[in-house]
């Protein structure tokens, strides 16, 4: 039997996504074995950080430590554009390609019935009436390419079918460097129907 | 780009066995989203009491929260065998068999030229001095069907050459529940050589 305190420390660990007793276990030796009292203070006091200053942007949902996040407070970014994805992490992936510069909406997951997860769920009505209410003249749809994400970006298209803004989805298709080979029907049947002319 | 304080938390978790960005990214938004203030103030207590509490056995060098740890503080334990292991976490695979019931030792590693552990780096002098100094019958080596841990092994072995002790190593040999198919040569080898009479 392990001490309690080492006990009580890996059951904090299951807690998180994808962790189960071996990786809780092997996480908490690893801080017993290889952690410093200061590592150890370290985390605990970023553990502390988190849990005092982070909080939604009370415009678009994302994560920030002041009242607006740094997109929505950044007055260079095209206002004019919205772009709508599931979990504050998509935002930096779409940071990542470095090719968007208007404005983001957080939802804060997909619609899922099966979850128990429907439209009054997710962080909608603020996006509907940011629409309402500011110069915005695109939406962007680039929620996951799921059934929960395809089913959440028809909603949002259907709620908006009267307001006077263009609705687009990103784009379904072969991932970049694959070949037919590695690819599923799905996603070669969506490549086809949004094959683009050449020429 | 994240909140500085959510930076600083990904970064805490990096420092974990196997964690990559994407996990580490994962675990602080799992916290952020889904803990309450009082998970991550428990997490934090947990962290803090692994911190002040944790310390190793001084006789066998598992860990325990006092000055012996459990087995070596029962007295109902065989006291003539040791079995060699080299994680704590060993020590809980050989429980779990609930077979064995005599005393550990953890040598923390094994020798590992490449990165840099000797026998001088593993807990072996205590080892050689409980030996020498009590009435130990029996050492029983469990370290890693590994390089190393065989290497461990034999070096346990002579050192001990002149004692009046005996050393036994645990078994190689095919798992219990696989085929012939699913073993590797060396395995299979090793399971040959190992073989026992059946009559």
């Amino acid at each position: 039997m392990y001490p309690k305190s080492l006990d009580r420390l890996i059951e904090s660990f299951l807690r998180l996504p994808g962790v189960g007793k071996k990786t809780a276990e092997r996480y908490a030796y690893y801080i017993v074995n290889n952690f410093s009292k200061d590592d150890i203070e370290k985390l605990m006091e970023n553990l502390s950080g988190v849990k005092d200053k982070i909080k939604r942007c009370r415009v678009c949902g994302f994560l920030t430590e002041d009242d607006l996040c740094e997109y929505c407070s950044d007055s260079e970014r095209d206002q004019t554009t919205i772009l709508v994805v599931e979990e504050p992490k998509d935002v930096e992936s779409i940071e990542r390609c470095r090719k968007y510069h208007g404005l983001y909406h957080v939802l804060n997951g997909s619609i899922s019935p099966l979850n128990g997860i429907g439209p009054e769920e997710l962080n909608l009505q603020t996006l509907f009436k940011r629409i309402k209410e500011s110069k915005i003249k695109e939406v962007i749809i680039a929620t996951s390419a799921t059934v929960g994400g395809e089913a959440t970006a028809l909603y949002i298209n259907k709620i908006l079918e009267n307001e006077e803004v263009t609705v687009s989805r990103i784009a379904y298709g072969m991932p970049v460097g694959s070949s037919l080979e590695y690819n599923d029907e799905t996603t070669i049947m969506k490549a086809l129907e949004g094959r683009k002319n050449m020429r």
